[in-house]
């Protein structure tokens, strides 16, 4: 970030907070309660290390009293000898506790609603008993020789007065930390700022903030917490929890870190690949327009946009994509201008002169009015319909596939390709449509390129049963020479198939390329 | 919203802001800009009249010079004659403006870039020429009778006072409103509120806000301006917009409700429709964990969540969720509890004891901790095991069933089923053979039953192109009434014809409990 830039926003704030805000990550316990989210101790054991990796301070391992399963994937992160604290939940019931003992974790999170609403209905107990239990829990976790964080749940909407008894309570039976959970999303950026304020004047322990997103507040108001002096906040990878999930570690952490020059331990470089596998493990995918960790947080259509990135990236990012693991991209479509289509040709060595320029740009536009994503593959046919020359890329072309399946049906797929002029028809059987498509595309270019699938990948998919498929796959040589491809479609199948022929493009395009010469590919930063 | 707990958090604020916030929305505009993203002409009028169903007070409807679709769309936009301003956005450049007037809007929003970076690397033009080429736009738009809004692109990189300067220059030219945007989502809540206060001092028309969330302070930034003075927000559904997108217009305008006593024309009970069509006619999907639109949005899994929820929604929702057009929904899984599992059964008709029920929690708790998500019907089986009772029959039998698909293939499927003893034989066709197929289903049990698919969900698959595809799918009835279920399989389309017919089982065993009794079904409110 060039100095001029980031100094016409100035953050640097009062003497309550502290320069370095501790992590705590709770994407395996309130993440994984996220509905329709279960992991396998295996994939809790996967996540943590990537935690540990990604720097956070504190790892919230489960709640070891909801299942085996659970104590089991606590007890194989605890062996691991992360250097992140393991913490877990535990309810403030002795069962809990001991569960959480078992597990050999050290650090316990232990909580009880102190809301009237939550007290009445829930738990069915008047203030006075909440405390009795508060206090005998902590009582009980120092006895065992445990490090202990409360949380006062629901506190947000707990009677103020009360609440700070609450605290006061626990913090002179002996907790170590206490937390201030905005339960159900409902607090402001200035309500968190005055509820912590008070309670820092009411207990001398640090104070962390556990903020949910019912009303997309979560991060702006875990900051206004730090800012009032909170020293730790609780985060999860992607947003996940329950309902609209908890703050984003990435949104949180990089806003500390670029917006309010704080510091964390985190490592943003691995905050992209860390969101992947959560999101792969999990199977909740993150939106596109999702900030940092969305697939277009750093793709730019627009042609405004994408000749402001091209002149100096900084018009229209606030920070390096490179500084959270990323790239830039750039796509064409109907908003699409000259100077972003240019340097999309560039990339594959399409250099057309100005007035050429001119027509592809309308032939994207006209494509993108008709509602039509333009893909790197239509612009390059655009773009030799327009320059008069041969398809550049297209070595292989499809021509024809059909496939069937069903019931009492044996999955069967017919192919005709076009290979550098030639033309190959073959049909071939799998164990559904897209393997047995894939199997006959496979028999023509491994014959005739040896080039053969090495990955296929099929990104969750989820809406209705026309939502778009994302299909990526890799492709191999027989030099182990490895292109990948993308292609994303209604139709599984055949999104499968384009992903395929794409990815056999790609590679006997750099083949090509290789074979011919030192042309560079200039003015294209990506 | 019971009094006691909306009373806990106060946010009624300073006397600077206004009591009506103006919503404009600019989903057609930013929102379409989402690379990726491209719409026909029909599909945004569409999206126009469901715009002003919602009852936003402007819709941005497009960028008229980028193309002549584009132009085309804003032209049958206006023609529609709307409740919702109609507006469109120009460059300072006349030919923008000529544009904008080609398509009879009497509402122009012009932008010019302020901060130095644009103006040094995009615009490649001093100070004085950006507010010069500002002052000319304005004339000329006030020359032609339009209504002006005009907007310092990034200004919150600008210099604060050249940033004045503009826009006192702009206001004496004659532009009805000034717009703010945060181009590149880099401020923070305290920042705008300071820059909104100054620019009220400086100029004395209206002011907007314009949002970015490349931190995750969209909304936070876009309530900060309000409170500051601001009198409207330029918002999008979903939060679609370029990179992380805009602020969305579901969550503040939600948060200004709820959380800062204000109002707007809002119908919130149509947010999730809207939010439904746009993403389904931009392919841009909303994540699950998504605040107030999001399907976990309302969703429950945890025992101690469930268990709050069925005693008072209020313990674990800060909103009733039909107050925008949402239905509760409960899932099992590890860490389910024992009233939200009886809760579950008991809309089934299924009344375990209490032993069985501790065994029925057990086992799908087991489930839960090998990783597997724990559908209505896994739960019925279950129960059904554990009380020792035949699984209830079959309603739906699936007989035959046939796809084809391929490229230039019209994705057709043909499905042979027996309902309750009669066949049903149908063909349909679809986007894809998972579409064709489920369609086919669907054309019988809509007529039969009003069962349609609400939520089709593949989980990733990587590996070989024959790797296993898991499909999870809800049902929902015409009541609103939802069953969930899944299947595996090798075949990505037989997989998910059999994920469908389970789910249409459930439901109708589901309805056939309903019909049968009176029983009620006791603290389960949905």
């Amino acid at each position: 970030m060039s100095s001029d830039v980031s100094n016409s926003i100035s953050n640097s704030d009062s003497s309550n907070s502290v320069d370095y805000v501790r992590i705590y990550d709770t994407t395996l316990r309130d993440g994984e309660q996220t509905p329709g989210v279960t992991l396998t101790p295996e994939d809790k054991l996967l996540i943590a290390i990537q935690l540990d990796k990604l720097g956070v301070d504190v790892i919230e391992a489960g709640f070891p009293i909801v299942s085996q399963g659970e104590k089991e994937a606590v007890k194989m992160i605890v062996k691991q000898g992360l250097n992140s604290e393991i913490s877990v939940l535990a309810r403030t019931d002795k069962r809990d506790i001991d569960a959480a003992i078992d597990c050999g974790v050290r650090y316990v999170h232990t909580f009880i609603a102190t809301s009237d609403i939550h007290l009445q209905y829930k738990l069915k107990i008047s203030r006075e008993e909440a405390i009795r239990k508060a206090v005998d829990a902590i009582e009980y976790c120092k006895a065992h020789g445990l490090y202990v964080e409360f949380s006062a749940e629901d506190a947000t909407r707990s009677d103020r007065e009360y609440l700070k008894q609450v605290y006061k309570a626990v913090v002179d039976a002996g907790a170590d930390r206490i937390d201030v959970p905005d339960t159900v999303g409902y607090a402001t950026p200035k309500y968190i700022h005055s509820l912590i304020t008070e309670l820092r004047s009411t207990v001398k322990v640090p104070i962390s903030i556990h903020c949910h997103d019912d009303f997309g507040l979560a991060v702006a108001n875990s900051i206004a917490a730090i800012e009032a002096g909170a020293e730790c906040a609780h985060v999860t990878i992607n947003g996940l929890g329950e309902r609209a999930g908890n703050a984003s570690l990435e949104e949180f952490v990089m806003a500390l870190h670029c917006l309010y020059n704080k510091r964390t331990r985190i490592n943003t470089k691995l905050l992209y690949e860390t969101s992947k596998l959560v999101a792969s493990l999990t199977g909740i995918i993150v939106q596109p327009n999702k900030a940092i960790v969305g697939e277009n947080a750093f793709g730019h259509e627009s042609g405004i946009h994408t000749h402001g990135v091209l002149s100096n990236p900084l018009c229209y990012e606030p920070i390096s994509p490179e500084l959270v693991g990323r790239k830039r991209w750039l796509e064409a479509g109907k908003h699409a201008g000259m100077h972003g289509i240019a340097a999309m040709l560039a990339e594959y060595g399409i250099r057309p002169e100005q007035e050429q320029l001119r027509q592809i740009v309308a032939k994207v536009k006209e494509l993108g009015d008709k509602g039509k994503q333009v893909t790197d593959a239509d612009l390059i046919a655009i773009a030799s319909q327009v320059m008069n020359q041969q398809n550049l890329v297209e070595h292989v072309r499809l021509m024809d596939f059909v496939v069937t399946t069903g019931i009492n049906v044996v999955p069967t797929a017919s192919v005709r390709l076009i290979i550098d002029g030639k033309e190959y028809i073959v049909a071939e059987t799998g164990v559904g449509p897209v393997d047995a498509a894939l199997k006959a595309i496979q028999k023509i270019t491994d014959r005739i390129a040896s080039i053969r699938l090495s990955e296929f990948r099929l990104e969750a998919i989820s809406g209705g049963s026309d939502a778009l498929a994302e299909v990526s796959v890799k492709v191999e040589d027989s030099n182990g020479k490895i292109s990948s491809a993308r292609a994303t479609g209604e139709d599984i199948v055949v999104a499968s198939v384009q992903a395929m022929i794409n990815g056999i493009n790609k590679m006997m395009m750099k083949r090509t390329i290789d074979r011919d010469s030192n042309r560079e590919i200039q003015g294209y930063t990506v």
